[in-house]
This record gives C-alpha cells, structure tokens and sequence, in this order.
C-alpha cells in the first residue's frame, strides 16, 4: 500500500479538521490516520493525516498543487510526503560506534524506513564498520582553520549522494550557520537532558553536579548550540556508585535508543515544528504526532 | 466553555473520519480534538471527537438523534457525552485509605471532574476520612452469607446517589455477576501488573518469585476476576532488599497513581472498550486516547 | 529492636571496612546492615553501618566517646543515630496542600519514622489541614521588609517544637543564609530535574523549551538557590498535548514521590552528603544508602 | 590492579561481616567494595566482597583453601572469583540478530569483560555476523528427534571452547534438563514481563490481552521452562497504536538491554542465588549486588 501524508501547520479556526479530511475523501482518499493539535498559547493548529492513494484521483503531480488552495485559503505552511520515496541519510561520526552501528542495524532491520548511502567523519577510525555494510566512508578532517573549506566538502557529498536527512551520530563538531543555511535537515543526539548540561562534557558535569538522573536528547540543529527544537528524550537512573565511565556506558543505551526513536519518527513524517514566538517567549518546538 | 464528545466505534471503511467530521463541522461545531484508531486485526475502527457546542445549531436534546441516522448506516456503536454534566463517583473501599484520600483530594483539587457523594465499605474504619470532607458513609458488612443481600443494598445505594461510576478503591471484595449485569461502570485497581499475579497477594507472590519489578493495574471489572480491559499500568523497581513490607509501600504509590489516571481517563470519555472476539483468540481490550 | 547506625566518611586507607566493622562486632553488636563506597574522584572512603543494640555491651551514653576513638585515627567526620530517637519534622508550606498531604498521611501510616508537631506558613490558607490532623499551624507571613524578623520567629518555633529537621513542602520562599547559618537540616521539593530550570518557574520554563519529560527534585538546601546536594529525582514523560496546566499537574505527583522519598531516605539515616572540592570542581554531593 | 571477590551465603548468625571483613584483612586485603544482605524470611545471610589482591599475602593457590576453614565454621556456601581470569562465553543463537549484535558490540567496546570465541546455533542465518568479528559460528540444527545427539554436540564444543557461560540470546530452543545436569550456567532472555506471559508468543499474548507496558526479563535456565532465579527486568510502555510487530520491535530494545545487563552482572560476580524453600514457598531467588 502507498501512503500519502500531508503536514499542515495554520492559524487555529474553525472547521479546519472536516476542510482537511474533506478535502482527502472528496478526492478518493481513504484516511488511515488522522492526527491534531491546537496549541492555544501559539494559537496554532497543527495536523498529521495519512491516506491510502489507491483510489486517489489525483495524479502525483497533481496532488500539491490542488491542495496548495485550500492552504492559501486556510494560511497553512505545509509538506507532503509519499511513502514509496525513501529518504536518503547521510550520517556523520568522529570515533565513536555505537549509534552508528545502531543506525544501521535497525535500518538493515527495517525498523528505519530509508537508504544510508554514506558515512562521513572528521576520523578515519570508523571506515571499517561502514564498509562492512557496504556503505561509502568519506574522511573530512575538520579544524578551525579548514572548517569552511570542509564543509563545503561535505554539502558537495551531500549534494552528490542526494542525501535528505543528515543524522549527528556522535559527531564532536559543531556545524556552521553557514552550513545549516544551506542544509536544514539535521538531527542530532546530545548526550545530556537538555537544558541541562548543554555544551561539552555533559557526563562529567551531571557527575560533578550530583545527579540522580542522566539523559539523551534528540533534536534538530539550528544555529544556537544545543537549542534546537527537542525530538525524543529519556533518561535513566544513577547512583553515587556511578563513576563517570558509568554515566558514559550507561548513556550510550540512551544515546542510541533516543536516537533512533527520533530519526525514525522524523521518518514516518510525524514530527513538526513550530512555535518561534519572541512576544509569548515560546521556543521552537515540535510536535511529534504518535 | 462547553464542549460535546463522541465515542464511535464500527466496522472500518472508507471516509469515516471525513463523514464524522462533516457531521460535526456541518452543525456548526468546531471540532477541538479528534482523534481516531483503526485496529487491523479487530478490523474496527474507533474515534473520539470533542467539539465546542457554542455556536452548534443542534439543541441538546436532538444530538443523539441526528447522530443516529449516520451511526445506522456506518453500524456504529456510540455514545455521547456533555462537559457540563458531571459525573457522580462511588468510591468503594476496605481498610486501606491511601487510595481513598487520593482520589478525594484529586477532586477537590480539580484534577478529577466529578461529584462524589458516598464512600461505601465492607469495614467501618474508613468513616472518619469520608465525613472529614463532607462525604457520606456506608458500612455494608459483606460474608459469603448475605453477599446477594448487601449487594441489594449497594445496588440502591448507587441508584438513590443517581451514581454513574464505582471505583473499587482497595477494596477487598469480588462483585457477583448480578451485581455487575445491573451496574457496569466499575473500575477496580489491581496491585500488580496484569496479567501476573492475577487473584489474592499479588505482593507476597511477587516477592516469592523475585521479580526485579512490580506493577499495578486499572482495569474494568467483569465477570472474570481480574480479566477485564486494562486502562492503565505502571511498574516500579524493587530489588532483593525490598521485603514484601517495602513492595506493599512501594506498590501504595503505584495504585495511586495508575487508579487515578484511569479514572481521570473515563471521567475526560477517552477510554474506549472494543475487541472481544473469539475467532481471532483477541480479549476486550481499551483504546486510551491521549 | 532498637538498633543503632553509623555514618562514617574519612580519608580512604587500606582496612577501614574491617576497622568499623571490628568495632561493632567487639562490642557485642550484631551488624544488620552494612555499606560503603569509596569515591576515587574526591579520595573518600564513607560507609553506614546499622547493628541491634540488643546484646551491645557499652551503655548508651558511652557509645559516642567510644567511637571516637577510632574516628580520631582514621580521621573521620561522623554521626550515630539511634532508632528508637524518633525525629520532629516542621513542615513549611505555602499555599499548595499536596505535599503536605502527602507527607502527613505517610507519616500516619508509619511510612516516614517522624513526628510532624507543627506546620509553618506565609499563607493562613492550610490550617484545616494541619489542624485535622491535630497539628499546630503557624502563619507568619513573610515580605521582603521584614524577613530577617519574621525568620527569627519560625527559628523560635523551631527551638520551641525541638525540631530536627524543615522540609519544606512547596515553600514558595527562600530561607536566607542566616536561617541556614541557625538551622541546617532543610529539604526542599523543587519542581525541576535540576540542574535544567533552577529558579522560578519550571515549568512554564519546560514548556518554553518544548522539553519531551518533566522532573522533580529533593535537595537540601544551601545558600545558593537549587543549588543544594541532591538525595532523590524523578521524572515523567509530557507531549505536545501537554499545556502548563498539565505539566503541573504531572509535576505535583512527582513532587510528593520524589519529596516523600528524600525525606525517608533522610530519616533512615541513608544519606550523606560530601565532596566540596574546589581543586577538582566537585560539588557537594550526596551518597543515599540503598 | 587485580582483585578477587568472594561470593558467600550461609545461615544468619552474629558478626558474619565482622569475620568474613577481618580475614580478608588480616591477610593484607584492602577491601574495596564490601555488601551484604540478610534476608528474613529465608533466614539467610549473603555477603559480596572484593579486594585489591596487591599486598594479599596468601598465593593464589593458598586463598581457597584457606577461606575454606571459616567457610566451614559458618557453614557457608561460597565461589571466589579472579578479575585476571576473563570467562569465556559461547552464544547460543537462532534467526534473529539483534542480540547477538548487541553482545558482540559490547563485548568490543568494553562493556563485557569476557571472551567470546564461539556462537552456537540451530540455524545457519547468522554465520556471517560472527565471521565479521572473527569468531566462530557452529550451526547444529535441533529438532525433536535428534534434540539429545545434538545437545551432546553442543556439550563437546562447550568443552572444547572452555566455556564458562552460556548466553542463550534469543535462542528458541529449550535445552534439555539433561544438558543442564551438565551444564548449569546458562542465561536466557525472555520477551516478557515473567511470570507474565511464560512460554511461547509472549507479544501476541500481549497483544490479545491488551497490556499497557510490555517487558523482558534475563534469568538462569532451569528444568522449569521460564521459571529460572530472575537477573534483571525493564519494560516499556505500549499502546492501541502499537500492533504485534511494534511490540516485537520495541521489545528488541529491551531484550538487548536487559540481557547485556544480566550478563554483565554475571561476569562481576555481583549475582547470587539462593532461597528455594519449600517449607516457606519461596522460590530460587537472586540476590544482585549493585
């Protein structure tokens, strides 16, 4: 079955529900998800709904411009996606293995619906575990010197492997403003519950702080550190027996699980963001449709 | 603000979200939440809407009516439900209090949108934290002697307190099938996680087994003890030192929580009962909507 | 039984387990539990030991002077508590009653080994509860002019009621460093996993920040605002869905979890608090005795 | 550093800590982390001791024999166990990989201390994870005719590999009480919550049952098929939403997790076993020491 699923975000009103659903089954679409929210401080309405295309009327081509009508009317910001085009991931380590391995398997196990044709890192270390599973490995060292130079390495791979989505899978470089300006889509998974512990050495602080709890936090990257909009967090408990070898071996469970939660809800198209306010204060924030 | 809430349930089809929502969006009612699930295996679908009736153009007492003509020709079973009426609670306890305080503090703090007007017992003990917060108190003193005969009394009870709901707060008693034929609106709390430990010590046979967890459960009663439809789990750690004193304690907590949950769950019209269904070996099971 | 538990931290050094213990047993004391932990980071050996005093041949009174014997070799910091000493806890709350609550009932159903003689307010509004529970209420408000005064007064009725430890119970107040220069044995609830939302405001805070989970925290408290050792966390999952009214909501039955738990930990004698070290960064930290 | 640690359970009786803790030290043992545990209801005592064997003065061969005379005045049960010696470990396979990669992984990067040599299976599918890491892969097919000629074979190569544990890591075979008389060792993951859903399907089950949290648990093998001493238990929360295959797929996120850490466990000798009583109903327990 090919699916389609559209995300719509638009100025709260009435009757947006039926307009949206109508809008599907009046083109033959049967609906097998529908999903809202209207989020009253950002008097924003937000909706997720996924058909069945088999008897949908409209061709592929057809479908974004007949719905970019009832946007406009409706002031909607929206995206559609189908279920038959699989999203390409390029990931990015620098010695770490274990979220790349994670990432991987589950792909390989098909719990992560998309292609990971490359591997890039600013460490060779890594090559052998791509390369066992057939993927491409690029070594782009990065330092503050070359860091513009290199990045425009890696947007030239991105650009060549046709990747949609880059994954930060332990990746110990920050990204320039210049290279989110020119690729967007990016994940990353801090190893700390954000806010807390945002920056470096997360575990060796939450270690000198105390705490009784550590966490990973998946989120996309934007221009300010450790600020973007939160994915997927959990957490898990620890004790004064916890060294900070501990908190990092007990983290990496964290690291991979949220991780991977996160990439593939962004997958199945369920996360959305929204909700940049400078008057009400809110934050970018997502809504990640279960 | 007043709001109406839909409950449907029916056989899968096409455009049923589109249809329910027109329903709605064509009376007038701005839908505020809608939320739908299609079990694959029970091939049933469910929906829950919620819509603000201020400006809806039916009179209350034509809802239900004009609603029935589509719930007949899509075969649904549903039913309907008015934010401003509040429901009427009859807590049932033993001796324990813990969950009785808790949900009575929960309503008073608002958390809980219902009337409770009795607290109904098989002991005495209890009196004194029912009339502490203006709340009558029965003592129905039950063996397996007058067990027909105290049920008889219960039963008026609840039909002179015009009682919607009873919640088995600990209490240490099964309800007789005649009981549960003439009242069906009954949410028990069960200590431990379903479907282990079913029947009487569940803490004292967790403890023999040497469970790393234990769990507590709110379900439906039915007939069969502790098979009916799980609203609500939750578990906690316990670990060789915990004595079956420690997983009482511990588990007090859990019960209520889960309890509390699963009551606020009913009193919002999100649970929904589906899924009995011998050829496919499927129990009654809940679809909680968030 | 009456049994008597020991504190211990001191430099580490070879043999110390063997030392205390040796101490115990060649006294005549049947050791009932026993745990220690060395923390490399901060070179600090701390162990609790808790043995009957059925058959323990020095006299109450003789205990102490005994010990410190061995404390002055091993140059430990210590404390011995005794079971049958049970403490006095002042409650401080402001205008929120669910902590209270809580920690009153526990305390009636032998949860939390404590006398609870008096609660302290800047609010008058909870006194029926107190006085249900046939305990005294002070109402001393508190504004930024008279402070200093008005804390001279509750350490008064801390010195009348013999306290032994405040926990403050949603306290909407700030203890000033000479309060806690008099008195120093104070555990707050804050409705944050800290260090992430110290100061006002949490949880609109969480909210802002589109946070995926919630947390509280009971720590003691210093000069420093949230900045106090940390005894206990926990944490609940939230959602989009999740308005700030929720997040309280949730947050409130962690707060009373996660107080209720520091506050036992405490009056078992399980927590000790170490660590300053401004060579290696280290905060106070806390060991909580499983 | 080298250290050893003694394992020892016996019957509760005075000054147990005070003897076993002085004749590690009066032998020049520094003790690191010492713990110890009396359970009640079976009237046991069990104690978990590990020393820095640097300044140790019995030789190796001298330390068992040695301990055995005390062991005997206590009537203990006891294991030592030499951090220098690295067990060996065969995995016990059949289609799926997840665990397999899991342990492997950890295995590499540290997490176990122990030797992997050889992966045993009743299939030939995952050959090839095992050749990528260099370790040998038996296939030996199982079925009800051949089951004890085949287990025999498993047994020799036990032998021959040295083996000390066997990891049953999603293995779906049961072994035989025979094979167990001979080789006792064994640690099983099973997808459930036990003693929920024992035996074969446990998602399916669930599923039916329409649970709200699903669970893994690791444990011993014993003749009772699901029965075994439980290591360690998580779970995760589930929902309408969730079909069988999700719950298979967010089981393997804990079925990896709850196996490394009861295999984990296992290898630092915090894990002991004790308390079958028929007398008292209990049932073989662990004890695991944090």
């Amino acid at each position: 079955m090919t699916t389609a699923t559209l995300l719509v975000s638009c100025p709260d009103q009435k009757g947006l529900v039926a307009k949206i659903s109508d809008w599907v089954f009046s083109h033959g679409g049967n609906i097998l998800h529908a999903d809202q929210h209207a989020d009253s401080t950002a008097e924003l309405f937000v909706m997720r709904v996924e058909w069945d295309l088999n008897d949908f009327v409209l061709a592929r081509e057809e479908i974004a411009p007949t719905f970019e009508k009832l946007a406009i009317a409706i002031h909607a910001k929206w995206s559609i996606h189908f279920s038959d085009y699989v999203r390409r991931i390029a990931i990015f380590v620098s010695k770490q293995d274990h979220c790349l391995y994670d990432l991987i398997l589950r792909q390989r196990s098909h719990e992560l619906p998309a292609i990971i044709p490359v591997v890039i890192s600013n460490h060779p270390d890594l090559e052998k575990v791509a390369h066992n599973f057939g993927i491409n490995y690029h070594h782009i060292a990065v330092n503050p010197e070359n860091k513009l130079e290199q990045e425009k390495k890696q947007l030239d791979l991105l650009h060549q492997y046709k990747i949609d989505l880059v994954v930060l899978a332990k990746y110990m470089q920050v990204l320039s403003p210049d290279f989110l300006s020119k690729f967007s889509q990016v994940i990353n998974i801090h190893h700390s519950f954000l806010p807390a512990f945002a920056g470096a050495n997360p575990y060796h602080r939450a270690y000198k702080r105390g705490v009784k709890i550590i966490g990973a936090t998946a989120h996309y990257v934007t221009d300010e550190l450790d600020e973007g909009p939160i994915i997927e967090q959990d957490v898990i408990r620890v004790s004064h027996r916890d060294s900070v070898t501990d908190l990092i071996r007990k983290g990496k469970d964290l690291e991979r699980i949220v991780l991977a939660r996160g990439v593939r809800q962004y997958l199945q198209n369920r996360v959305l963001v929204y909700g940049q306010s400078a008057s009400s204060g809110l934050g970018l924030r997502t809504v990640v449709f279960d």
